[in-house]
């Protein structure tokens, strides 16, 4: 039996610890943040960011503060305490502040406080290596930003105990998350190392004059990201080699396949960053906040619909069946 | 001013070409579609495969037929003639059918007919070498399948003329589809190359025992693949990089990039396909038909909604604009 994790501190304001925010109060009307960050405007930062986050129906910031859902806490002792379900943290990427943070936050929450780091490339066996029980800490490290994006990946340390894997999957598997559980700590863990690899050979091609740089996007979003975040790679090559599956797809491009592994080895040649950089913000401009108002709005929809979808398909499957029982 | 194409000759009726002749279908009322495939059930076969692809509202194939749009070729003479305006290839993938095909093909069509071969691997430069005129024949390669999913790689050979690349790009353009021109013949082209340098990365972490196959499945899903089927890689990137863009972003996390980079290098341990290859079937069983209605199913409104809300994006812009001059 998982209890309800309900009382959850936040170490860190910044976006990531603000959209984390908004996924928990989300996840329970009853759930209590609190939210630690030294900086001194910590309230006006709060009341300008965290409700982009929020969706429209959500009761406003200043409600949460007055009712005690959203809690600022000025130190580190009156965030965590004895009453706290689980820390979170997303401060500064570094590997010192990480691990004297942790020790601290060790003696004050209670020994059944729930200890994640949301960093994209610390370990937790680094982060933790001055802590009394090193193996409580995991990464939970999100895709950015987590209130909308699904993935959660768990990484335990090598010392993590199974239930404290188990506990941070349930939680974000009960609210409407994919929580993926890491075997073992890598760079990167997986989906940035899959993401860079693609990137690398991206820049291959747009440095050897194959692919502008603008149309490389083009052509992730009308294939292979298009069909990947309906169905992922490994599925839709099983999909792909007939009766076979994926073993008859590796049998009929096998050869292509080892030819492209082949050509795209070795570094990139001098001069690709000055490439692809000038390429993109010829194609795209600067950054504006609009950008990401545009395509967190796309993106929920789009979620939105692939869930309708296969709840429509699993209904129909379900209805076929008790059809087909009562012939 | 480029003339719509409205007369297609499709060279085989396996599934790529009963999916772009459903495409052509639909590009326009008065477009005539002719296939020509040596198989002796061919009107079975197109009876019974093409009304899968297209949409419900269309009318049937027995109409279709009876009403001239479209024709079934028993030999290669009457599909390609002075009156067709495209002759686009899908027949074996095998240098030596196609090498000796479109010098017969150039034969019976006109000099202003377009070439095209759906090819996912032989360059136009080495299909077109019998050919009397081979700069005229250009690749163009879907993602499969074509009646669904946007992207169209536009693949001339050295010596194709411009104007070929235009005719084509702008037929798929209006069609609603995503053409992209590839400046250089490759092998693979782009999007296959991309997925097979990530596919490599993912069959080295689940070896290594740091992911299963299907958790790669979900981690891509609920992160680039979401991501990236709305907005590319470089502009993603460029978007996560704060106010210096893409140049800021290699700055912030060039130093994981590069060593993810350096890790991914050199051939996979012997022993990797056999343990993808078992992780995927055990994960996914075996493949059905009705994996691919339910994927199109999802793909299909995944595509509606992003057309929608670019679109209410674009009108919501002009109106602010619109507002802004009034003031």
């Amino acid at each position: 039996m998982l209890l309800p994790l309900e009382n959850i501190t936040l170490i860190g304001a910044g976006t990531i610890g603000l959209s984390f925010a908004a996924l928990h109060l989300r996840s329970s009307a009853s759930s209590i943040i609190t939210i630690y960050d030294p900086r001194p405007d910590l309230e006006a930062h709060v009341l300008s960011l965290l409700p982009n986050y929020l969706p429209p129906t959500h009761p406003p910031v200043p409600t949460l503060f007055s009712s005690g859902r959203l809690v600022l806490s000025p130190t580190l002792s009156a965030a965590c305490t004895l009453s706290t379900d689980v820390v979170q943290e997303q401060g500064p990427e570094s590997a010192d502040f990480k691990t004297s943070l942790w020790p601290q936050i060790e003696a004050l929450v209670s020994p059944s406080c729930h200890l994640w780091s949301s960093t994209s490339g610390i370990p937790a066996s680094v982060q933790s290596s001055q802590m009394t029980n090193p193996g409580r800490l995991l990464v939970v490290h999100p895709f950015n930003p987590p209130h909308i994006m699904p993935l959660v990946e768990i990484v335990p340390s090598p010392t993590t105990p199974e239930v404290e894997v188990e506990v941070a999957s349930y939680y974000f598997d009960r609210i409407g998350h994919s929580p993926v559980v890491i075997g073992k700590e890598t760079t990167g863990f997986v989906a940035n190392r899959l993401a860079f690899v693609l990137f690398r050979e991206a820049c291959r091609l747009v440095q050897q004059g194959v692919v502008r740089a603008e149309d490389v996007d083009r052509i992730v979003e009308g294939s292979i990201g298009l069909r990947w975040g309906i169905k992922g790679p490994f599925a839709s090559y099983h999909d792909g080699g007939g009766a076979n599956g994926l073993e008859g797809f590796l049998e009929n491009v096998g050869r292509t396949v080892e030819d492209v592994w082949k050509e795209g080895e070795g570094p990139l040649e001098d001069g690709w960053k000055e490439m692809v950089v000038k390429q993109t913000e010829s194609a795209y401009g600067p950054v504006s906040p609009q950008n990401f108002v545009e395509r967190d709005r796309i993106t929920r929809r789009v979620l939105e619909v692939i869930r309708e979808e296969r709840e429509a398909i699993a209904r129909e499957k379900a209805q076929g069946d008790t059809a087909s029982e009562e012939k």
